[in-house]
């Protein structure tokens, strides 16, 4: 069944938005009385059925409401660099999401070499990957935000890795995830620098927030696919 | 350092083809007594000088040849079932390759929803991977086959997985790979079915040849992505 999506879902009645309202009636060809799925992306799922099938804001009459737990059993937050390619990043939100994580942060460091990004855009890719892995939770993806920042944000408790090429002797990532599992609440915060790394300041900087230096293996890997690994090595250790 | 490929480096002298030597004297205007690095893909890096630095078929005398061992400890076989979308398959290749595999087999099973790929376009694709990842071993990436004769392969040693949704009982994979490491050979041939999944029947089979049933966690993986999650679990296991 096809999963619509909508933040507000605490009244009666809900109102789908224009792009939704289109794609239900005029591409699922849904009708009055018709019987609907909807989520919020913060764990509800309601069955709703229309009532005014309008093209441009259909309305639904909430029948029943159902609250999900998060289907991962873990806390991840990755912060990446943004890829000049575009398409790079879009990929990496729509695979991420799909295997669960809780936030994407973009961050310009001193090499990025891109700081806007398409927010919106982003948000849309994260919502459809989270209707179509069958998730209830979306996960924040947030605009860049610069070192600085990054730097003088309070990280709660938590396990805090940086990824740096030019730490030879650094710890594998996958074998440091595994000796802080079952603290009390299994959060991650890993830092993916650009293609030229972050700098010997920047790891500095991360090393005295707690970050410790960490190898992703013997091969190079670009950035989305560094932090795709870092994803899907925290949802290996979680059935 | 850009790296040349070329399969044959058994020669003191060595020709790179049309497109290779176009993008050394064209577009990174390189000269004759300009030194190049080329891999044949098999472990072999060669330090060679141009000798004529013709645009269509550029020349290069060998004047050191190192071999490399292979980038990973482990042997990954992974069989997928083609997604109907080309560029899905192509990032799962440059992922799966960046981060370390031994060959990509496209299966055709009853639900696959293409049965042809551009494997020419594919290799190009691992190729570039392999020197972007800077490794030395180039991982095969074979064209499609039907189910039955992969069923009529000869598997030789290792563990063999399927990535089976219909099987909510089923071990999750990352454990069972933990489970089966430290064999002699550390060899692992994963088979990843359409969007459709796998029907009972090829469940059925491969469990008759050995492919033991697994999950790959609690949310719903499009067919690349679960793919893409088998090889990083493997690779997540070797530093």
């Amino acid at each position: 069944m096809y999963i619509f999506f909508n933040t507000s879902l605490q009244h009666p009645s809900v109102f789908l938005d224009q792009e939704e309202s289109k794609h239900c009636i005029k591409v699922l060809r849904m009708r009055k009385h018709d019987l609907v799925c909807i989520t919020d992306g913060n764990g509800t799922e309601v069955q709703a059925t229309i009532i005014d099938d309008n093209p441009k804001r259909c309305e639904l009459l909430i029948k029943e409401k159902i609250l999900h737990p998060k289907a991962s059993k873990y806390n991840l937050h990755v912060y990446v660099a943004p890829t000049k390619n575009v398409d790079r990043m879009e990929w990496f939100v729509e695979k991420a999401v799909e295997c669960g994580l809780d936030s994407i942060t973009f961050i310009e460091t001193d090499k990025t070499e891109r700081s806007r990004i398409n927010l919106e855009r982003l948000q849309k890719i994260a919502i459809s990957a989270m209707k179509q892995s069958k998730q209830w939770h979306l996960p924040y993806i947030n605009s860049t935000i610069s070192w600085k920042s990054l730097m003088e944000k309070d990280f709660n408790d938590g396990a805090k890795f940086i990824a740096w090429c030019n730490a030879p002797e650094a710890n594998y990532l996958p074998f440091l995830i595994e000796q802080s599992l079952n603290t009390e609440t299994n959060t991650f915060h890993i830092l993916i620098g650009p293609e030229g790394d972050f700098t010997s300041e920047e790891e500095a900087q991360a090393n005295t927030m707690g970050f410790v230096p960490v190898s992703l293996g013997n091969t190079i890997l670009r950035t989305e696919t560094a932090a795709l690994f870092s994803v899907m090595t925290v949802k290996s250790k979680f059935q």
